[in-house]
């Protein structure tokens, strides 16, 4: 193989960024042999000097995108010819590309290269963090629990008044609470594309955000995942809060999440396979009383792993490969009944040859 | 053509979210025949039946995607398994793929079915506006011009002192500007990805995002272009402004701008091709004494279309196409010197059958 080449926008692409710390929300081209080049528009060449830590930033106006374009008429076909010759000049025959390397260049390249598509290997790289990854982890891991800190104060803080929650005569909303977190993250420098502030039975599906009136006597799980707007790392933590009365039920459900993610936490370590952590975290609850349905109970994958996407390799899931040190994933076990609502709880570590470095330092207490 | 055929995130594919309404940073599958069939994992089918506008929402799961995990061993491979079963199942045997679609799935339906690459005929769709979209849109240019009034009285209330601005005593830098901006957008529901504050000769450099202490006397580029986090639709514009002494050369320069700006606007209506809207702009620079050269003066294109992505179709460039009534697109002519910085002004109008809607409503005013 005499090159890897990735096209595409490295705010989407987080291989892109990740061999190229350039980030951009407009297409360009990557090169990844002995050193990485990158192909990118006349105008972005200057920041993509300053700011990239490519060996080499060509624009494609030194391969004449503009007369091409005039030649051609279409911009994707000028965009084409302008690799191949660059593509030539590097000395490239054979060609790498990754799983999701666009169809039409894919196709239009294997006219002129001998081209293989491959398992991406840059986010089996991207799987093990290195110190620093690990410290921009860390930073954005701070910015969540101060979230997370205002978001439980304003539930503790709130009344339970009949159905629902109240704060100076008002009903708590799922968007009240967003807002401050999302606030608060911005101070931090994070971003959040999405947080969830669930409560009740909204709160059955892992996955909804949240809106209107916050119930009182149960379950609100709150799941922060806060992206670093300069070092682009995600953290990802989640809490279930509950004000008022809870049910004997929502605390045996409680305990036995509990109960699950401590032996998921204690069986991370480097060599055991995520398919094996998450086989243990079911067989608890199996154990507890709360064996897998089609559509609740334990719905999800015990965890995954977190880096410049929140959801990266490996993964804590029937499809688990093996952890290695430097591995950062999530532990996060939840029930779910369509009647009841969700309880989560969601730790992020480090994976260590012993076992793991919990970067998670916040309470897990249901009734507040 | 039995169908087309879209996988990927519509957090990062904006066609996939326009075609289902439904947003996810997960890897899901969108069917396009008469109506709109979604392939999700098991997970997020109860949030895509609730959210997404599409006709069928279908579980991998259905499709027993856990027993092919176990039979195959690799889930992309068990994937692809669940893939080609569920596109029998709906009668394809001829399918249409978009530029972008991965590679590696590409290849593998090209064993089982007959499939062609196409230019993507949903990003001409989404290039049209309808009316509710053009609200969308509207909404978020009321935020950014919340915000960009805020910048600017910043700007305005600081002492030019020495080289550079102060408030309060302290040098007023382009990381607290930026931070008043994300915050005044999240207040009204938007998030900012990138927003340029970039002041002096940092602003040479058009996608400049800006950094630290903000200069006196020069020119200060304060670039907006938010996303509402309901609606998913951007807005743009520019201004640039400039507190203290602005000498005679930057004046020439912003009245240049203003002039081409001015021009481009006039040019724009439904049946003119972009092509033709950036040679007049170019023109008038040319006329007015900034011709072009590699890496200064003029060096980006008139506009982009502004949508779901914040660059769409259609380009106000050499490469653009004839303009449509219902096209919303920014006309942002600017001018940059390595020695000065840069000046660019940017409006984002509906193009009509007459001219165009400018949805831009804020003053162009240089010295504050």
């Amino acid at each position: 193989m005499d090159g890897l080449l990735f096209i595409g926008d490295s705010l989407c692409d987080s291989d892109m960024f990740y061999l190229s710390h350039f980030l951009t929300q407009d297409r360009f081209t990557l090169l990844a042999q002995e050193k990485i080049t990158l192909l990118v528009s006349s105008m972005e060449k200057g920041r993509a000097w300053k700011e990239a830590s490519a060996d080499e930033v060509i624009s494609t106006s030194q391969y004449g995108v503009m007369d091409k374009l005039k030649a051609f008429g279409k911009p994707d076909e000028a965009y084409r010819q302008v690799l191949v010759e660059f593509l030539r000049d590097r000395g490239v025959r054979r060609l790498g590309v990754p799983f999701r390397f666009p169809a039409a260049i894919y196709q239009h390249l294997c006219r002129d290269f001998q081209v293989t598509v491959l398992d991406s290997p840059v986010s089996r790289w991207r799987a093990v963090k290195t110190l620093q990854e690990q410290d921009a982890i860390r930073s954005s891991q701070k910015a969540c629990e101060k979230a997370m800190r205002l978001a439980v104060d304003l539930v503790a803080s709130s009344e339970s008044r009949g159905e629902n929650l109240f704060r100076h005569g008002q009903p708590l909303t799922s968007e009240q609470i967003r807002s401050s977190i999302e606030v608060a993250l911005l101070e931090e420098g994070c971003e959040a594309v999405d947080t969830i502030v669930a409560g009740g039975v909204a709160a059955a599906d892992p996955h909804a955000r949240g809106t209107g009136a916050l119930p009182a006597n149960a379950p609100i799980v709150i799941d922060i995942f806060p992206r670093s707007k300069s070092s682009r790392y995600f953290a990802d933590m989640t809490r279930t809060v509950l004000k008022g009365e809870a049910s004997l039920e929502v605390k045996e459900i409680y305990q036995a999440v509990l109960q699950a993610q401590i032996v998921g936490l204690e069986a991370i370590r480097a060599g055991i396979s995520g398919n094996e952590v998450h086989s243990r975290v079911v067989r608890i609850f199996r154990e507890q009383g709360y064996p897998e349905r089609e559509g609740c109970g334990f719905t999800h994958s015990t965890g995954h792993g977190v880096g410049l996407e929140v959801h990266e390799r490996p993964s804590l899931s029937e499809a688990g490969d093996t952890l290695e040190a430097g591995n950062v994933v999530t532990v996060e076990p939840g029930l779910y009944y369509p009647e009841i609502g969700g309880v989560r709880l969601e730790d992020m570590v480090v994976v260590t040859a012993q076992g793991s470095k919990n970067l998670t330092n916040f309470e897990r207490k249901l009734v507040l």
